[in-house]
């Protein structure tokens, strides 16, 4: 498989049918970056690095830090963690309050925003520096120091973060939340705040595409099993409301943040990373999308 | 009309009956008080005083500051109030966070937790010191200093209001909320946690009894129609989930709090405040609300 | 007190301020109606009857009905009736059935939509030929035969009634449903189908204004109590979603209807019925609500 | 690969295990079968049939039935049918109706109750003889005639199939229903209550396996494209609550049925059907899931 020359095409392609979609406006740092930049980069099983357009540009992985947040607490609490947050999908917004009233407090998922609270918060509570420690573990994993905290972004997010705060104070309403709310969330709206090229994104996620084990880092990051509930997690909620539709376009387990960026893994073949700034009105890079559909048109790839 | 004979036979019978509640254990302060206290006190539309068991001795008011900062708000914004928070009773909990999603930030009334809250934020725009302007409002509205923030419970419900902090930071995500939400927290906690004896509690109510006259501020506190608009609210409101029950039972005005306290009016009558820290399980005092049923039943008073 | 004076003083302010609104528009009978309509009715302790305007023409009673067959039901099953309903105020759609999955099939109120349906239900458990005795024994309340019921509006409703069919099996499904859905539907979509004139309809609310005694049938339509018990109801749940404004602007406990007429009592004192078609956008008549607040204005009465 | 190996031994280990559920207790019909019954069938290919246990006994289908009514739709109304049933997965209960009145009628997915419902109302809306018809179409899929409605469990079901009808009249009050509520209920509750055998019904989803094209009809039932999407519906819409669960464990698209039963594909592999009727918490057959989480286990197969 040349998978330089797929990227390629698929780059070409979503390119010619110059699809429009909105760049996300609540943070000024985000609203404002070049709307027309669009890149992919796809690591192999083996570890070659395949890319085009602006794949080796930083931008910024908001949600996408979910997947390596919960990949570092999952390690240390294992299956203790599903009596705090749920595995199943969510029928409401990804930031509803209303879902804990209703189920006393316990997330639906991990990728909600009430569940990755409780995963920093989980992350807080076994990491003495935790923002340098998700820095060096996704740099670990990356295989190369690669992630920068944007403080701005950062700080803009905390300026505008009051529904992100109510959650964290609801949480620790029903006794889901053990650290000092202030301090996870700042680890949350920096972790979201890293920026990444699509290249470091892409191995970062190498090791949920081969059973657990990262060939960057040469270690056995999460145990197969583990490795598997991740993906899992990924297919069924990692899209906001549009879960569903990505399994049947793509079929790829994979997470999407607002800053227009989308990961996600073939198991046992290769992991991808996709970018471009504008979104479609569930949240997600529309170029992205339809770059991984594309690809997995391409690839006569179906999970189903 | 003797009201001193009046309150002594609802005493007595009251006692008699010997009704059992269950003290409100979130807060130790408000725990550990003596089950067995009793007091009323009842000011006629003149000002005299009647009394009858332990009317002079301090309580928690909590929710029934409600009433005093209201007022004080409801005299600066008038109508405008009813933009930021709505006059129509609720059928959530008095606590429910999901009500305020589906209603976009406006709550429901201002005696539920989050519309409260929305009054102590307007408090806190009105008044530089509003701790001390409440508690000195309060001491005009009853001719005398007598209240008293009780720091110890103040500190407890700071300690377990996390969720009326989530209320707070939702609240300010639909932008309905100005204030540094640490600074009205600690106001609105403070109010809560005033003690005040029930003779002086039925003094500062005495002017919603008399078209919003103070005889004891000797002024206008509220004008005739704010004052109604007051009356009204307590009427549909007052009693978290059980506000259709005690206007049937009791048919007053009236607004309760979890010390065990309740304050009412019978407009051009008098006001009354009937304290016992024994509450049934909506959360309001049997004691008091049944002396109140008592008392309207002897003075063959009905709304209806 | 000169009550022909009174409502002729205040059917001609209310004509002055040439309020509008929008007549519903659900029911062809009722869209087409003449907007312009207007009329008053009073009728005083002792039985006399003072009218203004389109006071004796007949017109859609509507959810107004709803007091009548509460009346009938609560005869029967007094107290054990508030098992199968409550009797709080809901800050719910009156036709909401999220509110019945949450609280597990008991209806907050007699007056909202589901709470009517368990009414009506529990009404064909009692009555062998529901519908006419209805008609019977609102027209015993009004001292004449004066009801009818319209079969162009009760088909119409029918033919729409999806959603309150939806509440009724959702009720049943509960097992707060006994008689045969079909049958109860007929019966609740007659008596929301009866024509009656203010007159009548004054006449027939007489009994609430007089501790359950009816002048016009000659005898205790309810026990003092229990009339309170309507009172108090129709006080904080008698508007839809406008109970509190009302309790403020008029303080009468009231019901209203989608016809635009108004029903309300003064205890002790008089029955009023108004009516107008054209209603504001919380379902209830605008002029009839005007009117209804000059007038207590006019005789300096506030429950407040 | 041997199949008859694998499924023997898979049958052997899960029976050693001793595992223990619930029989669905609502219908008298199903709450009376054995419980302890157990059966796989696996479908190849290339249409090699293999089975082990109560494979060659009928047993109630139940919700499995709504992958071949969805089937049938989909090919009449293609896109178009999710301008009436939207693709995603919901965080309410199977059956709930709050969720439908938050999203103006749109059920979430083609397999809670009321996508289900809306799917048999576009069945009726092009099949005349719809029950026949149906059973018509899956005799087609399995290459015999097997499927027999049993009455009974119809009857049952009809009898306490309010809530069912509840969902149907509120789907009509949204125009989302467009035949007689008792016509395609009628149809609704026969398509559940037919009978299959484990091998009958891994046949008659064999055209999943085989991107739309069915072995046992010889002819294309779905295109590749449509077949992707029930499949994608199914992994992550077809386990009730658990289908995150579902989708790491055995990473598997299928449907359950509250009788017990479990029908899933390895695309381009196999189908495959298992029975037990002893259900867990979530309402899925415990014996039925441990039976393909070991079955995909030994096969090394996972999606992730």
């Amino acid at each position: 498989m040349d998978y330089q020359q797929l990227i390629e095409e698929v780059y070409q392609e979503v390119q010619e049918e110059n699809l429009k979609g909105k760049v996300a406006d609540y943070i000024p740092e985000i609203a404002t970056v070049d709307p027309n930049q669009f890149g992919i980069a796809l690591v192999d099983i083996k570890g070659n690095v395949f890319g085009v357009g602006d794949h080796q540009k930083p931008f910024s992985i908001q949600s996408i830090s979910k997947v390596h947040t919960l990949t570092m607490v999952f390690n240390f609490f294992n299956s203790k963690l599903w009596t705090r947050v749920n595995v199943e999908p969510s029928g409401d917004p990804f930031n509803s309050i209303a879902q804990l009233e209703y189920e006393k407090g316990i997330p639906r998922n991990p990728f909600i925003n009430a569940g990755a609270l409780v995963i920093t918060d989980a992350l807080c509570s076994k990491f003495e520096k935790p923002i340098e420690q998700v820095s060096a573990f996704i740099n670990e994993l990356a295989g190369e120091t690669c992630v920068m905290v944007n403080n701005d972004v950062k700080n803009s997010e905390m300026d505008h973060g009051e529904r992100n705060t109510a959650l964290a104070y609801f949480l620790k309403s029903f006794k889901n939340f053990n650290n000092p709310i202030d301090q996870v969330l700042e680890v949350y709206f920096s972790h979201c705040a890293m920026e990444m090229s699509c290249v470091d994104l892409a191995k970062s996620f190498s090791f949920l595409a081969n059973d657990g084990y990262s060939i960057f880092a040469d270690r056995q990051v999460l145990t197969e099993s583990q490795s598997r509930r991740v993906n899992a997690l990924m297919l069924t909620c990692g899209f906001y409301d549009e879960a569903g539709e990505f399994a049947y376009k793509v079929g790829l387990p994979g997470k999407s943040g607002v800053g227009g960026g989308v990961a996600a893994v073939m198991p046992h073949k290769f992991s991808i990373a996709v970018w471009s700034p504008e979104l479609n009105e569930k949240g997600n890079s529309v170029k992205a999308i339809r770059a991984l559909e594309l690809l997995t048109d391409k690839l006569s790839f179906s999970l189903f």
